[in-house]
């Protein structure tokens, strides 16, 4: 090196200041221009004088506090466990999948469950005819486990099972089934997600009301912990609330924030917290700002083992965060669905970079439908050319040192404590979940996003920037309904014949007697059920008569959307519609916004609902989980002028032709507008049936909005408009774990 | 922080050493596992101790060495330039493409010309009429240029052009279309290659020996640093050693050694250093081993630095290395080609994060074929998505610091100046270039690689692991050379006519003159004859005249391929069979390895033929450029058994066929066998036509091998064996540029 280099010091960094400031403003300078939504900056420059006071940059992988990774040589002896998660119509079929993925290099399984199953209904209820196998596999009892995992070795092969609602059942049928194949409870591996609380934040699949639902979480601990020593009992989730639109930081404090509830809990029960600290595992989300997703990862693992010292835990291993990630669904688009490829591949490397022990990569077709054999294949090549083409994975924890990193990491620690203080002056996870600041604070965001989107501040290549006018012809997989509704209906009612009706009375009847005993725990009863052949429904039905059924009450972040648009001749003429309706006929025009069926993903459509109401019209938000029939007899009873469907798990086309059916029988003619995943395929058949609009992920707020008062206005000037396709971008796709 | 924590220091990194000696060998530990062809390591574990002693580490981006990037704010203030190589057909068809992929987002051009225009031969010239707008533009005059450019603004677009052995009159003839567009000499922005040293050694589209050569590029040298202050006279090119076989190290000192020749060159010309260093561009590859990706741009960066400085250069500015990248061909498979998606995002990011100034991404088809429109927008959505989705490019030098890539940085820079002094102790490398040393070392990592390949020691998801079964219909993009060629035909003898005969052959003659003058500066005159619309063919035929043209003697990195390769059943099999062959005619089998027309990328032949060799087969390879009448001569000159043909520049359907033709007319029939990038819409017409065997990209030497001598056996024994598909990994992909 030649001496009369320039080496960092403050001297040279000012001096390289003054040489910046000829490129760029000291706004960007400062990071300033690229401040996030909670206030992390990302500045241009960082040099060795940013790693000045940041504690544990000298720590070593396998150490304390696990910032440099879990276990000594994380990668360069294992990588991470190609996990995808996956399923859809009968468990035979799911199956058949589940084999072929593993023979394709993946290496652990994550099922996706029906809706139907999630809230705790039989594929034979009435409630759930459009939800049976559409968005996931339908289980209704022991015998469809069994042909789930048919074949599929489960001492050897890691199983995670997204479930949160119907969780006792489940994860009781998930045991017997591992059982009936020979397995101790000892030996059962896998994870059961039991995250109840990031339900009632974002994503609606729960069944009862918060208290009894946060003991059948205990329950769950208390009794995989004595016994299923291999098995984690917990996976809590960062997911949804990215998937929802938390930014960064806050979705890693508020899952922190989750797990210290979760820690709360446990607390009360005697439940040995080194013991349950190594059962615990965590489930974040990979989005596009690289960095920070990087961050992130390195950050969660320094606050967890802290959180875990407060709690008592005393050893290493039960302080050691272990993570599963997923790609984000959101930052999908249904425009050039190959740019998705592009984008998963980014987010994969930066979960990889981050240290994550297992992974799934979103299927580049999500946004459009249900992947295909060959959109799975590809999504998980993603992750086989980065374990075995990239030399990635060779290297422990590679951005160790760099001073952009470890400065980030540092920020994000910060910034997530600064929340989790704001959480617990709510009072804890729990209390700021029923207030509603907690999910405010995450619409806020989405929000934020959604105007940035919606005025191009923000790109998405092929949306609003870069369009190409190829038309798509995706091909998506497409669930047949009526063969999964008739196939489960069938095997349930030979089911019913054949077990012993007594036994599982009995069993049901024990389990009623100990939901009313707060010390009982109920998977120990639940699994004596399951193994009787009880159904998932059954079970469900009768936890639900003791703690009876969660109706939540929507509240919108309103203002938001508003305040970050500029009030631009879209928006005022929008706007002067509005008002000339409202002159007209002396109030607003009245929309009804709804989901149907068991679909609970709701940010699209309670962004929406935030925006149309910023924008003017009388918004009423319908209460979730609602059929057909009840939206609409609700929409008579309030007179709407417009019904808003928001349909995310591929019911759409069954609900929405009883939607039809039951406003003619009450001879009711409101505009019917449909948003969120909805195959192009479908569109035809969908505008024929009456729907005057399908928004599908792609354009504005405004032209939905446009589009909608027009047609309201010209339904009362009686001139039929022809129907419309409009792309709105306000929807996440399909793959929010469900 | 609490304070018990263990930080790192000499006892700690050996407590970790034992940790980690229970998951993984002492030889993992050591990075001798993960040993590259060339020495370099890669480790599982960096940390603080590893940055001792190594300099430059507290510098700051824009101030020397320029180990962090060449401008202070690098991408903060304005991102790489994205600029795809691409080229085809006419001038005005390659033109309409520019322009919409301009305004799909694309901000430079990089033109792609034919083997012909490259080779110096006029599109009616019978030697290219296999090669005539196929695997680039066909330029025969200043009118084609013009076209090419027409409505492109020169002056705000920056053109860069991959042209060295017809360079002058391609770079005069772009000269005089900017000045007939408005523009002076001043104002012409862009860059020519001009690498002739590259094409010796890897590429073979040089046209005058070696001398003469190199005279051409002092005279481009000397003139544009003379007269045109913004255009980059030459960009000295790695990418092609890349694409050849060579590792990464090698890569990087042999590029850095060409850069030195050429210095030497200026050195004797009274060119200002400090004037000339400011138009010196590189150009290398990014490939899949993603952290040395990264690493060998900001290691060249200090090289180049300090080369720089040995040669008296006295400004910052003149020592800073610009670099333009592309993602690699040769990772690209035909196979599953959505893979090569995730292959080229990956890639991208390392050039990305080594701070390129410019970027190329491939497109996903290039290993089937000539890439669409879509895949085109796909490979140009991932540069795209880089800079506007992920916040990459906010941070300057984002990896500085890094325990990994700043030791990796520095092993780097010291493992090529390993390598560029055993290139200066063979007498620099135009004298090993000469000897056939450097060529040699190249061939070696490529055979190296290959083995590894084909007995899966490498991964190559969905080639020799992870198949699918799924065929592939992937579209490419057809050039209709007939169409081509009529037209550039007819657009020749139109200029021919039109044009001032006299004007033309004055300037021809003063070139011709000055030729003989070593001291004439033949760029200018050059200038003059292409304004008066000599041709391109006219003006290299005159040059040639005086210098000749060059004629390479192939020779074969014989014996690695064998020592690299398991002798099992499939090779002792292939082996015997020979043997049977040998006793039987008491001669072993002889094959012809060929290119055929102007197609020199030679890769996949010299690859073949020295393994074929190691096996026993007698392999003789032709020299290159030869007519299929010349190969077919030549053959019966030497009696020989089979006829392998390469074919990688998209002209195989016209020279398979010519080549038949005239073994017909001279009753030959030996086995002819084709391998290279033939698009599987092709095969059916060529076997037809009498070709025995296709090998693409996709399986191994011993298969191809095996074929080959089963079906020579069974042209003796009489026996007509079914014409037969095989994939065959070795050959590279289209998209080397030509």
């Amino acid at each position: 090196m030649s001496t009369d280099l320039k080496t960092c010091n403050e001297d040279l960094v000012n001096e390289w200041s003054a040489a910046a400031r000829k490129y760029i403003s000291e706004h960007a300078l400062s990071g300033g221009e690229k401040e996030r939504y909670d206030g992390i900056k990302v500045k241009p420059l960082y040099t060795p004088l940013d790693l000045k006071g940041i504690p544990y940059l000298k720590t070593l992988p396998g150490f304390a506090p696990f910032l440099r990774g879990v276990i000594p040589t994380m990668y360069a002896s294992k990588p991470w466990t190609i996990r995808q998660y996956a399923g859809f119509s009968t468990a035979i079929e799911s199956n058949n999948f589940f084999k072929a993925a593993l023979k394709g290099g993946q290496q652990g399984i994550s099922v996706a469950f029906d809706l139907a199953t999630h809230r705790g209904y039989d594929s034979d209820n009435p409630r759930v005819a459009g939800d049976v196998g559409k968005a996931g596999v339908a289980i209704d009892t022991v015998e469809d486990m069994k042909l789930l995992f048919n074949g599929i070795d489960l001492k050897n092969i890691s199983v995670s099972m997204t479930m949160n609602g119907a969780v006792l059942p489940i994860l009781a049928s998930f045991i017997v089934a591992a059982q009936e194949q020979g397995l101790s409870l000892y030996d059962i591996r896998g994870t059961i997600q039991n995250d109840i609380l990031k339900e009632f934040l974002v994503r609606n699949t729960y069944i009862y009301p918060p208290e009894p639902s946060m003991r059948v979480v205990r329950d769950i601990l208390s009794y995989t912990s004595a016994n299923m020593p291999k098995f984690n009992s917990i996976s809590i989730s960062g997911y949804h609330m990215h998937e929802a639109g938390a930014s960064v930081a806050m979705e890693l404090a508020f899952t922190i924030a989750d797990g210290i509830e979760y820690l709360e809990l446990c607390k009360t029960q005697n439940i040995d917290i080194d013991l349950l600290g190594t059962r615990i595992s965590f489930f974040f989300a990979a989005g596009m700002d690289f960095y920070l997703e990087v961050a992130k990862l390195r950050a969660a693992r320094v606050l967890w083992y802290e959180i875990m010292g407060e709690f008592g835990a005393r050893t290493d291993k039960s302080r050691a965060m272990r993570v599963h990630t997923q790609t984000s669904g959101v930052s999908l688009t249904v425009q050039d669905p190959l740019n998705n490829i592009i984008r998963t591949t980014i987010e994969a490397m930066s979960a990889v970079f981050g240290g994550t022990q297992s992974l799934h990569t979103n299927s580049f077709d999500e946004a459009i439908g249900l992947p295909t054999d060959e959109s799975s294949r590809i999504a998980r090549n993603t992750q086989l050319i980065l374990q075995e083409e990239t030399g990635i994975p060779d290297v422990i924890d590679p951005w160790a040192g760099s001073y952009l990193m470890e400065s980030l990491t540092q920020e994000l620690i910060e910034k997530a404590k600064e929340i989790i203080s704001e959480v617990r002056n709510h009072g804890g996870m729990t209390a700021a979940v029923a207030s509603g600041w907690a999910r405010t604070e995450i619409d806020k965001c989405a929000a934020h996003r959604q105007a940035d989107i919606d005025t191009g501040r923000k790109t998405l290549v092929g949306v609003n920037k870069y369009q190409t006018n190829s038309d798509s012809s995706t091909p998506y997989r497409e669930v047949c309904s009526r063969y999964v509704l008739a196939a489960q209906i069938d095997s349930l009612a030979q089911i019913k014949l054949r077990r012993n009706t007594t036994s599982v009375n009995q069993a049901l009847l024990n389990l009623r007697e100990a939901a009313k005993e707060p010390d009982a725990n109920l998977l120990s009863l639940t699994i004596d059920a399951m193994r009787a052949r009880a159904t998932v429904g059954e079970v469900s039905e009768t936890l639900a008569s003791i703690f009876g059924r969660h109706e939540a009450t929507p509240n919108l972040a309103e203002g938001v959307y508003a305040s970050s648009h500029p009030q631009n001749a879209d928006w005022q003429n929008i706007k002067q519609q509005i008002s000339s309706f409202q002159s007209r006929h002396n109030r607003p025009p009245h929309v009804l916004m709804t989901k149907l069926g068991q679909d609970g993903h709701d940010r699209g459509m309670r962004m929406l609902s935030a925006a149309f109401s910023d924008l003017g019209f009388h918004i009423t938000v319908m209460p979730l989980f609602k059929t057909p029939e009840e939206v609409a007899h609700f929409s008579k009873l309030e007179n709407v002028d417009a019904i808003g469907v928001s349909s995310l798990a591929g019911g759409h086309k069954r609900l929405i032709q009883d939607l039809f059916i039951n406003l003619k029988l009450i001879e009711m003619h409101p505009i019917v507008f449909l948003g969120g995943i909805i195959p192009h395929a479908d569109h035809d058949e969908l505008l024929s049936a009456g729907v005057s609009g399908i928004y599908t992920p792609g354009s504005t707020v405004a032209a939905c909005a446009l589009d909608i008062i027009q047609k309201i206005l010209h339904r009362f000037t009686k001139v039929k408009l022809k129907s419309q396709f409009i792309k709105c971008p306000s929807i996440p796709p399909m793959n929010i774990p469900l």
